[in-house]
C-alpha cells in the first residue's frame, strides 16, 4: 500500500518530537509492508517568518495532495504580539480544520497505570484512574458561526459573534461519539447548556434521536458547568463525552491537564472522507525546545492515529500503540513525567524515539 | 436603620438553610440596631406549584419594593421534566438577572484552613491554598444576545445563539474587577477565548484600556481553556478573576469545585445603585432536604455578602464573617465535611445556626 502524507513539524519542539515520529514510522512500515511518502512543510511561525503568514498556500496545497496531515505544533513568544488571528496557533488550525471540514476531534485521555501520581486530582480520585474519550465538533459553532464581527461608536461599540448549529452537524458527531461508545464502555455523556442556549436545546434534542439507534449505548446529559465540576470528583465515571466546538475546547484541556502527562496525549481532527490531521495535545513548548528532552510520544500516538483513521492500518497503528505502553510500563519516561528524586533515570527525546521504534 | 429584604427560599434545603440565616440575621439586627423587614415569597419549584409559574408576579413585585433580594435555593426531580426555560432554576434566575439589571457577580472561593483535604486537588497543591474571587459579567454576553432561536426544517434545521457585548458593558465589569483587586491581591486574571471570538478581542481591548487607570493592579490576560488548566496546577497563583457570563459561569463552577466545600460559598449579583440577589452558590440538594444535616453556611454568608454590598452595614456584615470562622475554626462542621471516621461529629444544621448566632 502506498501512501502521502503532510508533514507539519512547526515551531518549538514541533521538529524534535516528529523527527522521532518518523523513526518509528519508518519501523512500522518496514515490519507492515507499507509505502509513505512523506512531504514537509512549513506552518506556524516558521512559515510566517518564511512566508509572511503561517498557513502559506504551499502548505495548503500539499495538504490536498495528501492522504493525511501528521502536525507537529506551533506558536511561540516571537509571534505572541501578532493580532489574535494572524497568530501562528488560530490562523493556521481554524483555516486547516475548516478547508477540509473536519468535522469530527477525536481526544482520548487516560491516566496511565503507574503515571498516577503526575495527575493533580487528590490520591484517592486518581488511584480510581480515568479513561476518557472527549468527542468535539470542529467546524461549527461559535468558532464558525457567521456573523462574526463589531459595529456602533464610543461606549456603544459592541461585538458579536454568532453560535449555530444544524440537526446535520449535531446528528453527524453525534453519531460518531455513539459508535465510538459502542468499542468502549457504552456510556456516552453529551454536554451542553441547554437551560441558557437555543443551540444546546436543539443539541439535546438530535442527540437523544441519534441514541434511539443505539439502544445499547447509555446517554446522559449534563450542563457543561456541572460537567467542569463533575470531573474533578468522579472522572473514572465518563467514558465517551460528546461536546460542542467551544464546550470540547475547554473541557477536553481540563481532561488533558487532569491526567498530568499532556506530553502523551494526541488527538484526530477527521471529515466525512477519513481524511484528517493528527496532532500532540500539548503545545510548542519553546522553553524546552531544542533541548533534547520533550516527551516525543503524543506525536508518536498521533501517527498510531493517522494510520488508524486515515491510511486505515489498524495493525500498523495497534503496532505503535503497543510499543509505548511497553516503554511507558517499564518505566522507560522522559523527565517531565519522573518525581524529582528519580530525575536522573529521564530518557531524552531521542532515547524515547529509540526505545519505541526497536520495540516495533 | 431600617430595611426591606425580599425572602426567597425557595427548593429543597432552601428554606432550612434560610431558617438559620435569620436567626443569625436577628443576632446581628440586635447587636448593631438595624432594622430589617423580611416579607417571604415564593420562587423556584414551590412557585410552580403554588402559581403555575417559577417567578410569580408577585414574587417580582416584592422584589422591586425591596432593597435587596436574600435568595435560598431552587430546583428538583419533580420539576426537571419541564422545557428548559420553564424549569425553577433557568425561569427565575434568568429573568431576576434581566429585570434588575444584576450584571456584577461576585463569587469568591477559598479553601479554609484545616479543611484541604476536602479538596479533589492532590494535597501538596490543596496544601499551598488558594482564594480566588470570581468578577462574573451576568446580564450580557450569550446569555441574553439576540437574535436567539431555531429556523429552517429537516436536517437543515439550525439553532443559533447571540454573543453580544458592548464597551459599556466590558469597561464596567472590568471596573469592578480591578476595584476588588486593590482590597486583596492586586492582581486581575481576564479569561477570554480572543483567539476565536470578535467578542473576546473587544474585551481583551477595553480590559488594557480600564487597566490604564489601575497602575498598582496588575493585569494578566488567559485564555478560558487554558485557564481550566492551571486552576488544577496552581490555584494559588489567581486573585481575581474576570469573566464574562458564560466563561464565568463555567469557571466560577471549577473552582467552587476545587474548594471541596460548595456548603460554605455565597455570590452577590448586583446592579449599578447597589440593589442585589445574595444566594448560595451550591444547589437545592433535595437528596438531603429535610434531614436537618445541610450546610447553613453558604445562606449565612449570602446574609453577610447583602449587608456588606446592599445595606452597607461592613460592620454587621463582617460579624457574621467573624463568628462563621470562629466556627470552622473551632472544628464546628456539618458532616459533609468531615472525614468518615469524624462523622459522629457532625453539626446539624440547626446547630450551626446557633453557634453562629452565638457568637455574634
Ligand atoms: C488554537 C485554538 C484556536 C484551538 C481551539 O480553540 O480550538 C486550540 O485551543 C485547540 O483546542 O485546538
Ligand atoms: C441556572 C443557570 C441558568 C445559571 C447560569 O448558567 O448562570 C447557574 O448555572 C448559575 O451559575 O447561576
Amino acid at each position: 500500500m502506498s501512501y502521502q502524507v503532510a508533514v507539519l513539524a512547526g515551531d518549538g519542539i514541533g521538529p524534535e518530537v516528529m523527527a522521532e515520529a518518523r523513526k518509528v514510522l519508518r519501523e512500522v512500515e518496514a515490519r507492515f509492508d507499507l509505502n509513505i511518502e512523506y512531504t514537509q512543510y512549513d506552518v506556524g511561525g516558521i512559515a510566517i517568518d518564511n512566508h509572511g503568514c503561517p498557513l502559506p498556500d504551499a502548505t495548503l496545497k500539499g495538504c490536498e495532495a495528501a492522504d493525511a496531515i501528521l502536525f507537529g505544533s506551533v506558536g511561540g513568544p516571537k509571534w505572541e504580539k501578532l493580532p489574535p488571528n494572524e497568530q501562528p496557533e488560530r490562523g493556521a488550525l481554524l483555516p486547516l480544520r475548516g478547508h477540509f471540514e473536519l468535522f469530527c476531534n477525536l481526544r482520548p485521555a487516560k491516566l496511565h497505570d503507574g503515571l498516577e501520581h503526575m495527575s493533580p486530582l487528590r490520591s484517592d480520585i486518581s488511584a480510581r484512574g480515568f479513561d476518557v474519550l472527549c468527542v468535539r465538533e470542529l467546524t461549527g459553532g461559535i468558532y464558525f458561526g457567521k456573523p462574526k464581527g463589531r459595529q456602533g461608536e464610543g461606549e456603544n461599540e459592541e461585538a458579536f459573534d454568532t453560535m449555530r448549529y444544524s440537526r446535520r452537524e449535531i446528528s453527524r458527531i453525534a453519531r460518531i461519539a455513539f459508535e465510538a461508545a459502542r468499542g468502549r464502555r457504552k456510556k456516552v455523556t453529551s454536554v451542553d447548556k441547554a437551560n441558557v442556549l437555543a443551540c444546546s436545546v436543539l443539541w439535546r434534542q438530535v442527540v437523544e434521536e441519534v441514541a434511539v439507534d443505539f439502544p445499547d449505548v447509555e446517554l446522559e446529559h449534563i450542563y457543561i458547568d456541572n460537567a467542569t465540576m463533575q470531573l474533578l470528583r468522579r472522572p473514572d465515571e465518563f467514558d465517551v463525552m460528546l461536546c460542542s466546538n467551544l464546550f470540547g475546547d475547554i473541557l477536553s484541556d481540563e481532561i488533558a491537564m487532569l491526567t498530568g502527562s499532556m506530553g502523551l496525549l494526541s488527538s484526530a481532527s477527521m471529515n466525512s472522507s477519513g481524511f484528517g490531521l493528527f496532532e500532540p495535545a500539548g503545545g510548542s513548548a519553546p522553553d524546552i525546545a531544542g533541548k533534547g528532552v520533550a516527551n516525543p510520544v503524543a506525536q508518536i500516538l498521533s501517527a498510531a492515529l493517522m494510520l488508524r483513521h486515515s491510511l486505515k492500518q489498524e495493525e500498523a497503528a495497534s503496532a505503535i500503540e503497543r510499543a509505548v505502553s511497553k516503554a511507558l510500563n517499564s518505566g522507560y519516561l522522559t523527565g517531565e513525567l519522573l518525581s524529582s528524586d528519580k530525575r536522573s533515570e529521564a530518557k531524552s527525546t531521542a532515547e524515547m524515539g529509540d526505545f519505541i521504534a526497536n520495540a516495533i
